[in-house]
């Protein structure tokens, strides 16, 4: 293992995490918050140890590999966030460091889930910076560091692999530094978009920025305590809807359809499934919302849209507590969190292309019972998915299955409801936000033990970085053979 | 498609379940009920019509394709439910023919979840049939016809392919008729040992033959409204306890220590992990109990014990309401209905060796992260599982939580708690009798809609089956290349 390139990687990106608190140290002084100096300390913590560790001289030539990539990724994202939930106890937001900690992973991995209970109390530096971690975790801060210096050194290619989402990974353009700079360059421009639009529908600048940022990111923290449900306006919730659509499509089509590239946006079967089961979900709840509470579809319309497109690209906001729907409405909502949205976005979950390549191979294994000499390959959008790429396929569901029961099995020790436990886990394994029941949009994670929260911080995690690289760096294998 | 050979395997399959009508009418006539007279209707309509079937000129002399297999399978399981439900119907005993399919189809996938309210009303009869549905059911009524009648043709390895469960189809001995009887052998004589086991301990015959048919099935029936809590014998819950067990276990293993082959029996890594997950969850769920309601492990041990066994192993009897345990205890008992027990015994669930191979698969992947360029097999006890092996497992658990995560949308449409939805799709597919809350052991699946009933009824039929050969049936494509 490279541990020197390592370390490089580590200290990088908690150079990327001090540029990263000036923003809420500036939104500090400008509200004239005494948390300014929170922010400054951290940042200055922050800056030291990460020139110190990036000064570290390198010694060898060598590349980095796939393995090193892992576990450079694995420990910048616990790195990041231990360090990222100190302006939280510093500034006793939050008094418990494992909360803050619980705070600041469900901020990077964009999840959303929360253990505050009051939280427009809360200054406004703190509150930003609590929005800002998923701006920063949505699209990767590794890529973002890659788009500020592609120079790092041969083999980051395998920082981009291992932190991207999906399971199968493209570059845009052949330059690595050019994709992740194309990227957020997409990535910025939308949240800009977002912030102008809301603003224009009636938010202030400072709710509409922190929103631009966690719609973006698919995150969902609001500064507001009753979330999406605190404005009454249309325009502001549509604009959300439209915006957190896009964020859980894939980037590359994104940039396609920048460059008037329409015939591949059309053509992808992944965005035509992800839209078609957006569409299904919010038709199935508008009609057992009307059978079972007799409210019309063209009441519950807006609501029902709303909640299936924040769930399905597991941001997680709410304009309703549907925590307290009719029981088929909530199993619809908990499918689509397994779900999660497009490969290549900012969301979570299973991701639509890993259920098509899982739908594909179950059909071909259909089809070999019909034609057993028949040899034939899986697609998708008439380019050959590689046996290897099934094969990490089916090793993900595996593994995403056996954590979602672990921490499923964990929490419950608390004695909350099955649906609770359930739900915990799968909303955090799949970076939703809110669960249901006591952990639903209303409720919130503080009444958890802190072993729960614990668990449920590490499923984030693995479920943000795609399981992999934490599975690589708890393998006892991967440190046996250096 | 042959369809002529399907006919043929359809007209002895009803053949035998005309057989299988004798021993509930002698049952009658015995205890002076009148329904002999429902059971002698049925048993000669499945006569004549078996007959007229079997008769049917097969023309050709081709072999069974593996398609035809599978659709003979399919079909000839829809056919024995839809005949098996008739004597319910006639006798009065359950008005409503659908609820009557399904308590058919939850007795021959040996499933054991019941619509009936007040079972010790029902005539002895009836019952006696409802316990040796799940005990033809739980070896195979296709293995049972080749255990008879080997010489149905060519190609009848497809048949019992697609019966037994588990992901490796080996055969005990060259012959297949040979080892269709070895299996029905082992299943005879422990059914036997059982029920005298039981008559011993304090049953009377009726209840100790009832109980050893649906035991050694993992069905769970029983001819108690209360199940096993209506008997406080330590002696009949051990004796249970210790069947149940082995009813879980790969009966190629227990051939295997019946011919001294010890070395053979404790190697199984199968054996091992299924025997590790079971000690494991009673420990866990004696601690659970302790902790929550302060019950002293050595008092809870016995529940424990036969709660664990009895879902793991999909059978489903009860002797303590475990739909009223801490959640932790029922989350347990949910993930063990997942897992199920061995392949190649009477059990249902996702099997072990499957759970087994798919671990083996992923740890393999992650090998891979560290080796990129080595290429190594997956192997158990010692043998190499095919790739093709290991792509069925994938595409078995991708429809398995398909059809779960479907089966659980319909039956919310029912408004029963979140926890019941999930639950009841998961007993059905999983083929283990009670789900929790409303549908616990203590409660009945009479109070779901009838579009519910049928829907759990077809994942039933599709657990018992490993989803092959009904999603053949249901594959359009089956139909289109003939």
């Amino acid at each position: 293992m490279n541990f020197r390139l390592i370390i490089r990687v580590l200290g990088s990106i908690l150079l990327v995490e001090a540029g990263g608190l000036v923003l809420p140290l500036l939104v500090s002084l400008y509200y004239g918050e005494d948390t300014w100096l929170c922010f400054t300390l951290v940042a200055a913590l922050c800056a030291v140890l990460g020139f110190a560790l990036v000064m570290t001289p390198t010694g060898s030539r060598d590349l980095m590999q796939g393995r090193d990539g892992y576990m450079a990724v694995a420990l910048a994202w616990l790195g990041l966030s231990a360090f990222g939930a100190l302006p939280y106890v510093i500034s006793g937001a939050i008094p418990h460091y494992l909360d803050a900690l619980f705070e600041t992973i469900s901020g990077f991995t964009t999840t959303g889930a929360t253990i505050l209970t009051e939280i427009e109390r809360l200054p406004r530096g703190i509150l930003f910076w609590r929005a800002e971690t998923q701006w920063m975790g949505g699209m990767g801060v590794l890529v973002m560091f890659l788009a500020l210096m592609p120079k790092l050194g041969g083999g980051s290619v395998h920082l981009m692999r291992a932190e991207s989402p999906g399971p199968i990974k493209s570059k845009l353009v052949p330059k690595l530094g050019d994709t992740a700079k194309i990227l957020y360059a997409i990535y910025v421009s939308l949240t800009a978009a977002e912030a102008v639009a809301l603003r224009l529908a009636g938010m202030g600048w400072y709710e509409a920025v922190t929103h631009a940022f966690t719609t973006m990111a698919t995150g969902g923290f609001s500064v507001k305590g009753s979330s999406i449900a605190a404005y009454s306006s249309p325009a502001i919730v549509w604009i959300i809807i439209v915006f957190t659509f896009l964020a859980g499509v894939n980037f590359s089509l994104l940039y396609a359809a920048l460059r008037g590239q329409w015939r591949q946006v059309w053509r992808s079967q992944e965005l035509q499934l992800y839209t078609a089961i957006i569409l299904g979900a919010i038709a199935l709840v508008c009609l057992d919302l009307s059978v079972q509470t007799g409210e019309r579809a063209a009441d519950s319309f807006t609501d029902a849209a709303f909640q299936v497109v924040t769930i399905m690209t597991t941001t997680g906001y709410a304009t309703r507590d549907f925590a307290l729907w009719p029981t088929f409405s909530r199993s619809v909502l908990v499918a689509l969190m397994f779900i999660g949205a497009c490969a290549g976005s900012t969301a979570g979950g299973v991701k639509v292309s890993r259920v098509l390549i899982h739908i594909k191979n179950l059909r071909r294994d259909l089809g070999r019972i019909i034609h057993p000499k028949h040899i034939s390959v899986i697609s998708m959008d008439d380019e050959t998915v590689d046996e290897g790429v099934v094969s990490a396929c089916h090793s993900f569901l595996v593994a995403y299955v056996l954590v979602l029961i672990a921490g499923a099995l964990v929490v419950s020790w608390d004695n909350l409801g099955f649906e609770e436990s359930l739900t915990a886990s799968m909303t955090c394994i799949g970076n939703v936000g809110p669960a249901m029941g006591a952990l639903g949009p209303t409720g919130n994670f503080s009444i958890l033990s802190y072993t729960s929260k614990v668990a449920l911080s590490l499923e984030m995690l693995m479920g943000r970085l795609e399981l992999m690289p934490l599975l690589v760096l708890l393998n006892p294998a991967t440190w046996r053979d250096r």
